[in-house]
Order: C-alpha cells, then structure tokens, then sequence
C-alpha cells in the first residue's frame, strides 16, 4: 500500500534517470545536438535530467510551456507547432527574454504574418521551416518545388533567421515492429538531407531537426541529422513497448488506483481511475486489439490476468475471470501503466516520484496553453 | 474572431441557462427532488445555476469536487461513486463541516470498513446502496438475493443512516436512439422500485435516486423514482445531440481553434486544438461512424463539411475535399463542438462565457481529485 489517495500518478526515478541518460549518451555519441521534447512531462525537474542535471536546448509544444521552463532557466527553446499568427505577439515577448525562441511555420501565410509583425515591431523571428517526412499531419511536401521556394524565402526574408528544417516522423507510431520504425527512421532522417541539397550552397549548413521516440529508440546512432528532438522516452509506456520502442521494465509511470467494486460473478473490478486520470488513448490497438486502455499490474507493476476494458469518467472497469476477480477485493491498489504517458500525465497536477517503493519526492507539471 | 488564446473553452450562456432551467422545471413539476451531478463542470457559478442560481443538493465524482463546493456554500453532497475504504477519513473530515454527505457502498467490504472506522472514530455515514439497472459498471444486481441482505445490513448498522438506492443508466449511452433511450429509462427508474418492495415495510421510504443525461432528457415526466441526478444536461454534446436527448441548437460549450496548417493539396487542415484540448473520446461512433473527434464548425457554430478525424497532443487533424479546405486558410478560428463536454471542459482550468458574441466572463473549475 501506498499512501496516496487515488488515483495517483507515480514516477519510478531511477527508471526516469536510465531513460534520460541512455538518449542523451546516444545523441552525444553521434555528435548531434540534443533538444528534448518536454510535452511529454512539462515538469522543469525532468527537463534538467533530460540534459543530466542542468539546462539546455529544449522542445516545447505549447506557449505556456516555453514561458514555464523559461522562468526557471532555460534559455533556447523550439515551439514545435507551427505559430497561429494570432500567437506572434506572445512569442515575441517570450522571445525577448531568452537567448532563443525558435517558431514553425510551413506556408507563405505565416511567413507574412510574421513579416506584417516584423514591419510594425521591427523583430526578426528565429523560424525552422516544417517538412513532412511522410506522417502527413503538418508540414511542406519536400518534393514539391513550392516547398523549396518557401525555403529560399524564409532564408531571404529581412524579418527572418532561418534556422533550419524540423520534421517529426509521427507516423512511426503506425509501425507494427521495429524493423519497420528503423525503415521509418531512415526516411525521416533523409527526407531533410534530400530537400536541403535542393536549396544551394548557401543553405547548406541550416539545422535538419528529427525526431520521434520510436525512431529514436530504434536505431542505435543518429545519422543524416544535426539534432534530435525525442521526448516520450523520458517515461516511455504500454504503448511504446507493445511498439518494442523500449522494454516493459523501462516504462517510468504508472497510474495508481484502488478496487472500488469486486464483482467476481460477472467478471469485473472497478477502480478508482477513470477517463479523467488516464485519458482515452487507444494505444497499440493495431498491433494488440486486447490493449484496452492500459495494463493492469499490482502495486509492484506485476502484471495481473486482468484487461481494463472501458472508462467514464471517474470509473475505471477491469476485467478478468471470477477467480482473478475475486483475488482484487474493495480497497486493493493497483496500478496501471498508461497507453500514452504524456496524455496521462497531462491529467495530474502532482507526480509523485518514487524510488525503493517509497515517495520521494513531488514535482508539478505546467498546464494550459 | 474571438480576441482569445486558442485552444479556448467557450460556454454559451443564454443555451446554458437554458438547460439548467429547463431540468428543474421538470424536476420541480415531477414533485421529485433535484441533486443535480457537477462533474460534467465543477464550476460553482454553473451548480448554482442548476438551482436557480442558488445553492442546493448536488452529486459530485470526486472529494475534491465535494470539498471545493462545500467551501462555496454547497451543505448537501452525494458522493456518487463508490468510497474507497482508504478515503474513508478525508470523507468523514468533509462530513463533519456540511450538512450531509452521502457516500456509496455497493459490498459487505465497503460495509466493514465503514463500521471499523465508526467503531474508532465514532461517526455515523450517510449511505446509499448502489444498484445496477442494466448498465453493468458498479452497483449490486436487484435480482440477487444477497443484495437484499446487504440492503438490511445497511439498514440495521449502527454505523450507517441509511439513506436509500441509487442507480445509473450509464448503458443509455450506448443506445442508437430516443425509443431506446426511453425504454431504458424505464428500466432505470422501475429497478429501484422493484428492489425496494422486496426489503419490506420498514424500509418503503427510502429514496430511489436515478439519473443519466439521456434518460431523463428522453422522458417528459419522472415517475417512479424520488430523486434525479442528471449532470450532462447543463452542456450537452455532440455525443448527446447525435443520441437525440437534444437539439444541435441546444450544445452550450465548444473549442475555440485557430488554423496552423493548410493543405488543400492532400485535403487537411491542421488546428491547435488536439487532444490535450478535446479528449481523445470517441463519442457516438456507434451511431455515427464518422463522428471523428467532434464536430467542425466555423465561428458562428455553422457545422462545416470538414472532418475532425485524428488527434495528437497539440494538433487537430481536420479532413475535407481541396475547396472546402482551401476556404480556412492559416490563422482561421474554427469551433469544434466536443463529443463529450465532460472529458474536453475538464481540460481547461478556464472557461470563457460567452454572451451576444462577447466574452461576458471566466470561469473557473477544480481539478484533481
């Protein structure tokens, strides 16, 4: 039993520490600069582990969490969404106050708000330009010729340091194996490659920015890029290893619960964490139609002959046979290690870090946008 | 364009007056009481709209619900999910500064640890019994004779008041429309009546508290039960307005989004409303199988012929053919309509009020548990 009141979002430290130190060992190895995503976490604490115990070059998916990390030190920071035009203002303001802030765009319609923002404020914008490397969310075609000449005007604009080229191969997620991550990996790292030896001598040093866990954890050395930007591997989760990203015993975070229902005659359990503690992520559906909405395991993350099988929003419900069921009376705590940990962590105000089966310490994550 | 950070929570006004008043009319004009859910907003402001504008009976999902309206003046709470034995204390903490707080049981293990802790500390609890009607999430089954047992055990222990039977038609939700909603509703409503004539004469008077969004919006009159607790009513959502327990016209809430990607080429647009901002639920998919993730309107609420059909973290994958897509270009604001205003309103810690086009106030609901 842990006293916590549930449900509880549970940290194994020295787990986080090994995930952190194992990529950035590897992108030190190949040489390339390191820039975490810290969506995933938004807790200051894990951005300094992220870079062995200090600040540094980081990735961040909403406004609030740049002003949040850049309150408490770190100084160069890439927005990795591309900028809606009506955020420009806030972003220059943070901008003023760090050493970098990097912003996204993928079209000419962005390029002439921030050009618009340039000619009224007179600030020139740090931008990366968006590609799609095949995952066909954000980003320019890199085969298309308009992809270029965006390219060649953001490296001309007055209102513009071009930094580089960023792309995010999310469609790694869709993988069955790792085999075909690797194949993933090796097109996202190509893709910037390809499409900035189509834009001339002069734009042959820009940064190609990659990144995605699964692509990252897949291959042993990053090739064909100049930075890395991963981020879900500081706590990895079911969803990652069911992928084979990471094994089970490198997931970091697990949700922690009680039996609030026992019902052996119809096969089930309800626990105490719903919708609301866990999301609704799917996770590895395509490769494990039984993933359910999580893995159940005991406190000591045994894995337990049960499924959760569905949540509202308060109420998480398990099931198993009578006799499985019955073993997890009312007040029994389990614990479930999430789908998709950076959704489940965005559901806790504390996380409770744990080493030794003891909580150690409490660390509070920025929310919002 | 409304002057706001996207993603923004906006809640019409005049649709939620609307809704609130309109259930406890029938409330009021069924002669049953009305202990309205505040899950759905945990926002003070709405629970006294629920009542009028005034305080009144309320169920929570949560202890932090019950201990945040019990500071706002809230004296007489239902606690409407199963106690956990381990948050027995912190209940009988809160039990102690209002009126009445009502727990539920539905075990003779839950029973135990009720009367331990009595048998240390004293107090008497306020108790239900939960009751399933069908929808097979917690809750005793009112055919089994051990139910019944569990029911006089309630009754006759000097650690309980006994308060009565509570149930939820949670499987409303899965029904495909009104006809079956309201057959439903009947088995909802006829559970409680059922179980309670077999406890006997002492025990005639108990309440038999019922409620679901769906069931209680389907019907005109609620006969057969002493109590509803309906919570969704106060929103709405796509999910309810595709199940028919309301009108498109009746959905109070929905997410501001702004257009960060535009690409007529492959037929998607890309906001800044993902799932972070709208939940990952998959709302009434067995009814409507492109529900997608919620509906895609312009500013004026005006459903577009576009798709919401994939969500990551920070981003909204929105489907249409190249015309339609070529209409919203980057910066465009856009509403989404949420399939479930439970899970998406507790993504915000503010809601904008909405009123004639202006943003009129903020709200602010509790999080956590």
């Amino acid at each position: 039993m842990l006293p916590l009141t549930t449900p509880a979002f549970l940290v194994d430290r020295e787990i986080l520490q090994r995930n952190c130190e194992r990529m950035r060992e590897k992108a030190l190895r190949s040489g390339v600069a390191f820039r975490p995503h810290v969506k995933t976490h938004k807790a200051t604490e894990i951005g300094r582990l992220q870079h062995g115990g200090t600040v540094g070059p980081i990735t961040v998916s909403t406004l609030a969490e740049a002003e949040h990390f850049a309150r408490d030190g770190f100084r160069d920071i890439t927005y990795a969404v591309p900028i809606a035009p009506e955020k420009l203002a806030r972003a220059a303001a943070l901008a003023q106050t760090v050493e970098r802030l990097n912003l996204l765009v993928d079209s000419e319609t962005a390029l002439r708000a921030v050009e618009s923002f340039h000619a009224a404020h007179g600030l020139v914008f740090d931008l990366y330009l968006k590609v799609d490397c095949g995952y066909h969310r954000a980003g320019v075609d890199p085969d298309d010729p308009d992809s270029a000449r965006l390219a060649l005007a953001l490296a001309s604009s007055p209102a513009v340091h071009f930094q580089g080229l960023l792309t995010h191969a999310g469609h790694s997620y869709n993988a069955v194996d790792a085999e075909e991550v690797r194949r993933i990996a090796a097109q996202e790292m190509m893709a910037l490659s390809r499409f900035r030896a189509l834009l001339g001598e002069d734009l042959a040093d820009i940064v190609r920015s990659v990144g995605s866990t699964p692509t990252l954890s897949a291959v042993e050395r990053f090739d064909d890029c100049d930075e890395v930007r991963p981020g879900n591997y500081v706590f990895y989760d079911h969803f990652q290893a069911t992928l084979g990203s990471c094994g089970p015993a490198d997931v970091a975070v697990s949700v922690l619960a009680t039996v609030v229902g026992c019902y052996p005659d119809r096969g089930s359990l309800i626990v105490d964490a719903g919708a609301l503690a866990l999301s609704k992520d799917a996770g590895a559906s395509h490769i494990d139609p039984d993933a359910g909405f999580g893995q159940v395991t005991d406190v000591a993350l045994v894995p337990q002959r049960l499924r959760l099988i569905a949540l509202s929003q308060e109420h998480g419900k398990v099931a198993g046979d009578s006799g499985e069921i019955a073993r997890h009376p009312v007040g029994t705590q389990l614990r479930i290690v999430p789908n998709h940990s950076c959704l489940t962590a965005a559901m806790f105000d504390t996380y409770h870090v744990v080493d030794g089966g003891r909580v150690v310490d409490e660390w509070h994550p920025v929310r919002g946008w």
